[in-house]
This record gives C-alpha cells, structure tokens and sequence, in this order.
C-alpha cells in the first residue's frame, strides 16, 4: 500500500502542515530563509506529522491545535536530522547534499537550534502544558539516546538490549510524543492515549530496526545516502548485533571495530549479513514490533484513523526507503 | 564593588540555583553524568540567574517559580556557549579545558541540545505560557543573532548598528529574558516588567561591548582564554569597528580579512586598539548603555534590589573580566 493512500483521511491538514512549514522560512534574514527553505522542503515522508494528525482524529479533532503540534513534531524531527549530519559529517541525506554539507558545521549547528526553537514556539502555542513538558522531556530522551550512541561508537560490548534501549530513546521517543500529542490535544481519555503512546512506541523501535536494514540491502539510490554508514561510524544495529551472535569468532564487525579497516570491513558485513538469515531475522524482529504496536489499536473508536495506523505499521515494517 | 556584595539580597537562593544546577547531572547515564557536571560546575559570574532573582524581588517574590527559571535561564546560557565553542573550535573558557576540547564536537552539539530541552523543562514547571513562550523566542533570538554572525565573518562592510543588532540578538535577548522572566513570574504590573526588559536589554549589550574590549586588552589569565580570538574567527566587534572608521585605508583589520595572515595582523590590530583612544571611546559607549539601562529603575519600588540592579550595571561597565 502506498503511504499517499494510507495518509488519505489527513491529507487535507497535511497539505496545510506543508505550507506552515514553507511560511517558518518567511523571516527578515535572507540568509536564515534560505536554510530554513532548503532544510523544510517536501521530501521526508511526513510519517510523525501524520501521526499526530491520526492520533487526533479519535475524539475532539481540533485543527487550532493539532495542525501547530504536529508541525513542530516535524520540525523537531528536522532539526534532530540536521544535528546528526553536522556530527557524523553525513554529506547526502534523502538524495540531497546535507545542511552540513553546503553550509558547514557551524550554520548546521546553529539552524538545528534554531529549528528546535521554533518547534518549542509552535508547541506553546497549543497552551498545552502536557504537550509542552512532553515537546522538552522527548528532546531530552532522543538527546541521551544520541549521547548514548556516541559513547558506544566501536564498543563491541553491546547486545540487543543495549540496541532496543537506544533505539527506544533516540527513535521511539518522537514517534510516541507525536501519538501522545496527537490525543492528549483532541480530549482523548487517558486510557486511549497510553495505546496510542505504546503504538508510537513500538512503532518507532520497528521504524528504526528496518531503517537499520536498508542500511545493510539497500541501494544508494533508494536510500538517498551512502550503504553502510551506520557500521562506518561504529555504530552497532541490530544486523551487526546478529551478524556477531551468529559469527563470534571471525568477523568482520570485530575486525572493523578494533582495526577500523573501514572499506574493506564493511564491504565484508555487508556481504556476510546479505549471504546469511539475518536480514529475515531482523524483519521478523521488526514485524514482532510491528504487531505489539497494533495489538490494542482495536480498543480504540473504529474511526478511518485506525485503519490508517494498522496500515502504517504494515507499510512501515514491509518499507524499501 | 564585589560581585558577592551585589548579590548579597538574593544570595541564599543563588546557593539553592547552585545546588539545582548540581543535581542536574544526578542522570542514570554516567557519561551524560560527567559531562553536565563538568559543565555545569560555578565557574560563571551567574548574572543572568541573578537578573531573574532581583527581577523577582519587586512585587510577589515566589521562589517555586523564579528558582527553575533562574536555573533554566543559567542552563540555557550554558548550553549556548557549549555550542559556541564547538563551531569556533575554542579550547579554553574561563580557564578551563572546553567540552568541545575535552569530548570533542559530537558530544558538545549533543550535550548542548540536551541543556536546552532541560532549560525548557524547567521553565515548563513555572506553568506560566509567558515565559515558556519567552523561552522558546529567545532561543530563536540568540540563534539568529550567532547565523548572523556566522555569514559575516571577515564581512568588513558592517558598522555600528550591524554590531548592535547582532549584539541585541545574540547577548541581550538572554538578558531580557532573565529579567522579564523574573518579574513576570512576581506578578509585576505590564509597566515595571517593560522597565525591568529595557534594563536587560541596555544591560545586555553594555556588556557585550565590554566582553569584546577585554578580548583586546585583558590577559588570558585574567579572560580564562586567548585574546584576540574574536578577531581571528572574523568577528567584527566594536573595538575592530573603530578601528576601521579611525583608520580607513592602511589597516590590519582589513588586511586580515582579506589575507587572513592572522597571527601577524591579529597582533597589530590589538596594538594599534591599545595605542589609540578606541578603548577608552567603547567604555564610553558601554557606560552610555549602563546609565540607559538605568534610568528607569527609579520607577520600580524601592527595595533593596533596586540598590542590586544599579550596582550591577556599575560593576558591568567597568568589569575586568
């Protein structure tokens, strides 16, 4: 199922999150447009937005506050992606050369405050106060997660828990602030929000699982960035975490980690994760999450909105790009 | 007059926002433990802390809200010059080993988004949508004013009102906030908050006029950094700025920018701001904006942090470090 088909029910208001997202470039500083206007463009695919927006739709749909919250989730979004390039010198993002890579690290550093700014501005405007401790504690979590990465680069020391722990705080943590905030500003009892909240949750986690795949099978041109950059980092997802429980003597993660003999390592991972079950292993993974996301989805309002979320979650855990 | 006799009214609740900015780093996350401890130490005048408590002491001085937003306003500054220093690669501040020196720039942006949102958090516990939309606005503040200074490196075409604008943004803004904050959460009447934001903001800029003077006179000992260093990054400041308008043809200012021979011209451009009157000339200026910040003090009701605000201003415009 394609997502155009799936986001139909908000397709309206996301058409209008669109343009607010155009008009955050409308400021007196033609420089800061300019970054604004590139770093913004429609190519995302828009998926925590929806969430919000379908999140909301259950009881009291209220687009004064919707419509500003979910724009500030993907422009939270944005602004963590345009950090994460500055810090990993990513130079092509989504087939586009990155912020970092035209502007340089300091403007990248600069917008991505800026933008975190802006998103906190759009969330007060809800005058929400659960939203607005939610929109600081989330970026706190995906701030650690991140963090947490960072310390970890090339330690072999780390299992799946240690992966879903990070996954959950620097992924599943905005996947659940778009759901929770979604509900918690259309009135939606407290009962129905904790569903929507472990739907975002586990959602988030098989997000990033598969996105930790494609980084093993995927092309560059459907990824819109280099294959492998993840192990290149020293960054251990879950087809590495595999690739070391099913190899724990011979390995090239291993070799790559502590000799960082980085082309011809990660060439080796990507061969031996391609050559082997792992990649079925980590979709069964994903698809497990896939499904724990949905398990409850059913106690909530039979609304268009719910079939939307079970579709996601299958377009999500089946997706190429 | 001594910072601590200045501060004497409201030193008992500094040592509190001291006692919070240490528990901080009370994280379940050691690395993160160590880093917000390390950057959040006293090693700061705490200026703007102060700012808000004295803002604070004027009418309904309600210490559950203006000691988190105090602390907030100090984290948040802190944040700003974690990040500060990792885009001009600065290795020392106030004579210590910077976060970026020591964990390098990945941590540094990442340590810096993580103060920000615990700055949002605190100011979310004030429950109070003015300065939690003050919050987010002012972050957009300073990071517009640092864009701005970013795309004018070795511009020399910018003068003395380029100089205050970016200066506004990037310094005052934080000031302003401090003391709007401070006196909005006191239930001051609209007249004595605006009074309290003019000091800030006039307050503000005295003393980043006085911050770029010292990057030309004082010692590095006495600085905690490298003279000069505004300078070498192409950051235009008022002494450099009167150099320029004193010296318009043959001028080691302009030979930097447009060489970049740093070492040698960096040397005379602080020789010849020594040997001429700039120096003296740009105190003047800061005083100009001290006796401005002041004059409408006298509006506000008599209380002993008036007595702080005006010495405050006094010890800003002539500080030597």
């Amino acid at each position: 199922m394609e997502l155009s088909a799936i986001y139909e029910s908000v397709q309206d208001d996301l058409d209008k999150i669109e343009a607010r997202l155009k008009s955050v470039s409308e400021v007196d500083f033609p420089h800061l447009a300019e970054l604004l206007d590139y770093s913004l463009k429609s190519n995302g695919k828009r998926i925590r937005p929806v969430l919000t927006l379908l999140s909301g739709k259950f009881y009291d749909y209220n687009p004064d506050h919707l419509l500003p919250m979910a724009t500030a989730v993907e422009i939270m979004h944005t602004a963590t992606l345009i950090h994460d390039d500055a810090i990993d010198n990513s130079v092509v993002r989504r087939g586009r050369p990155t912020v970092y890579k035209i502007w340089g690290d300091e403007k990248a550093v600069l917008l991505g405050d800026y933008l975190f700014a802006e998103a906190g501005a759009l969330t007060a405007t809800t005058h929400n106060l659960r939203v607005i401790k939610l929109f600081a504690k989330t970026l706190k979590t995906i701030s650690t997660g991140e963090l947490n990465q960072a310390f970890n680069a090339f330690n072999l020391n780390q299992g799946r828990s240690e992966y879903l722990q990070r996954v959950t705080k620097k992924t599943a943590s905005l996947f659940c602030m778009s759901t929770e905030s979604g509900s918690a500003l259309s009135q939606a009892p407290e009962e129905s929000i904790q569903i929507l909240i472990e739907y975002g949750h586990n959602l988030g986690i098989a997000f990033q699982i598969v996105d930790d795949i494609l980084d093993f099978i995927g092309t560059e041109e459907e990824l819109g960035k280099p294959i492998g950059s993840d192990l290149a980092q020293g960054t251990l997802t879950l087809p590495a975490i595999l690739l070391l429980e099913h190899y724990p003597e011979d390995n090239p993660v291993k070799r790559l980690f502590n000799n960082r003999d980085e082309q011809e390592n990660v060439k080796l991972a990507i061969e031996s994760v391609r050559n082997s079950s792992i990649i079925e292993e980590c979709y069964q993974v994903a698809a497990d999450y896939g499904t724990k996301a949905c398990q409850n989805l059913k106690l909530l309002p039979d609304k268009a909105s719910r079939q939307s979320l079970f579709e996601l979650a299958d377009f999500i855990i089946s997706r190429k790009r």
